[in-house]
């Protein structure tokens, strides 16, 4: 019942942080942090919360993670679904907390914001269409499962794995931001995706398939490569 | 009295580097840092302090931090006091060594410029209300102490606190300082605010109030997720 | 076979990381990642993989590393030949996903986009002449191996490698993409130019050439500063 | 000598790498690295090293770093003079390199273009006066001990002191790059200075006084809030 709180509230910060960071602080006039700074953030919530509740749950904070890992054989399919429904809860409540200081602006609209949510063709950040969109984060999510598997494999350097996979993820998103504005988490997109609907809604399912596709996928590619015989 | 002096060294640096960089650098002409390298120098104040002084008074350099370790057991009560004073007495250190060096360039308006500090509503930098600026505050605050506590546990990754906890600080000014200038520390607050005066002085309470209620929240949601009977 | 997979693949991450940010992201209007996120590319995808599959091939990426590991006695002659093969194998399958998102846009032309390919003199980004770029390319390289040499020295703190030589290569960038847009790295230069062909073909004798002589000297240099009689 | 040749190419390579990047990439049109990007090459100059030559000769790159470490009881007397002739000399050796590569370019000024020297008063970047670069170059410098000698204290978590102190040269960057461009070491100020003449030379003498007593203080401060008796 803990690793579920723990998830629930790491996943409520990688979308508060990540997510927030791009609705309120990307485009700020002049001075705003652009991309690059939301890639930062999006990877510091991860590492953050790795060093923080890594003892607890693992910090997954991520469904495509959690089954990435159960391909690995690093974690027992019975846990799955309660891992994936604290994260979605989570991500959920990141996204309402994101929703209440976001309309403290005056004139702030959720949908014409964006509202940092995923998409392709016509909702694609630079217009990239359904198939760069899904070839990208299928591709994106196998190599964060392999970094993941790769970093925390008994062999790996010790302590460093959360930096590594927390820096990971920054690197997928300064690639991938303009593609689909980077999902790799189904967690995510749907927990922004809800509050902004239409599109958002309808074009969900593309997040949720392509990186539990990549996370399989990631699976096979480091066991293929690293001589495990079990994780 | 090491612990103090350290402590006051400490928010010192914080003081000065974080709002050093933002009146000093953010906006300079073409090349400036912008909120991104404001940000990242916020957390590299207390990544290099923890590194250099968390041995001798476990670096807190923030009044929030120090009851949210209270609240999370572990900190003692009787040192509650002197901390803060030290921390508050360096921050206004930090805040005079800058008003020296700020005031070396021709034309420069100590009022005017913001000097860095904390506001709401119409001293928000982005508009924001004084509700949108407490609910960031508060939870800003809570997920540092969460990032503190679970960072320091006996169960995570020995010697990366610091990088944890100053990354976790450069994400919260990712997010947060178009809403409040990101206080999540009332000696740094305060020590902006007593040069600039007026507005600065009247808003001062928010940056005392929401943190405080944060960094409590935090430790409750800490000792929730983790299985810890005692610190 | 293992470890020439591993190679394959981090070299394909190398490519499609760090030139899929060039690509894709740097110029992205008004938000875009800049030199800057493009230097923090490359370098994070040699800190995640050294992280990821260090333990299983050492993490080259690179023939100028192959080749100067093997010039400071820590890489046996008879591996170096296919280490080389699956980098650049890997190199070219990283370009060609590339190429399949970036086509994913209307309107991107491989050419026209430069595809983060490699240059001197009017394929300069910034008009530098043979003679500047063939020097940043030596030295860069060289200092390259020297932070590799001295990182993996025994005697240096355990674990932290991939830190530094990440972002060691981070630092490379930022200092030389506006000389030859940064190779150091023949299969990298490789990986694209064979998608745009013309002059990126003409030029690329210089990506192995440059970096390769780096890489030796650079192994030099550090077996004349340290003590190591043998590596 | 195997630890003077290390000092000599380290502080090669913070000047190339540091000043380097603020020449070659930092205003580039458009995608230019900025005053950010400038803070990160010269930390990362530093953190390089750190990991690649600490083990050799300790890793100053910086006369004042040198005299610091000798007030704090960490570095015998009989070694400062030839440390910091080795740093000298790396220092010029990095600006001629660095002149070679730049002027590779066609209408390369060198002292048009500053060559990323210190200055003061009309030859400081954002026109601070005198008074606050001589405040600035001290106070910056003196926090830099503190941060090596607690970082490197027995004490503090062992391996990080490289990410600490080169992360801690970054934040003193992103604060003082306006002010005077940032030195806080004599070695760097000189390897550029002397490509330039004219009132880089006559404004030479403060980047060697300022950093000095910068340094001689913070191991003074450093000694009184830490317990040591002896280093």
């Amino acid at each position: 019942m803990k690793a579920y709180l723990a998830e629930a509230v790491g996943t409520f910060w990688l979308v508060l942080g990540g997510c927030g960071s791009a609705v309120l602080a990307a485009a700020f006039p002049e001075v705003g942090i652009g991309l690059l700074g939301v890639s930062l953030a999006f990877g510091l919530t991860v590492l953050t919360m790795a060093y923080a509740i890594g003892h607890i749950s693992g910090c997954h904070l991520n469904p495509a993670v959690t089954i990435g890992l159960w391909a690995g054989k690093r974690f027992d399919a019975s846990q799955i679904i309660p891992y994936i429904v604290a994260q979605v809860v989570g991500g959920i409540l990141g996204g309402g907390v994101l929703y209440l200081i976001a309309t403290g602006q005056a004139g702030f609209d959720v949908a014409e914001s964006g509202f940092a949510t995923n998409g392709y063709a016509e909702r694609s950040p630079g217009g990239y269409d359904l198939s760069a969109g899904f070839i990208a984060e299928v591709v994106m999510t196998m190599m964060f499962i392999v970094i993941i598997l790769g970093a925390t494999d008994k062999r790996a350097p010790q302590g460093f794995a959360p930096i590594a996979i927390g820096l990971g993820l920054t690197l997928i998103h300064l690639i991938s931001i303009p593609i689909t504005n980077t999902s790799v988490n189904p967690a995510r997109s749907t927990g922004v995706a809800i509050f902004v609907g239409d599109g958002a809604l309808t074009q969900l399912w593309m997040f949720w398939v392509a990186p539990i596709i990549g996370a399989i996928l990631g699976a096979a590619i480091y066991r293929g490569i690293s001589s495990e015989s079990e994780g």
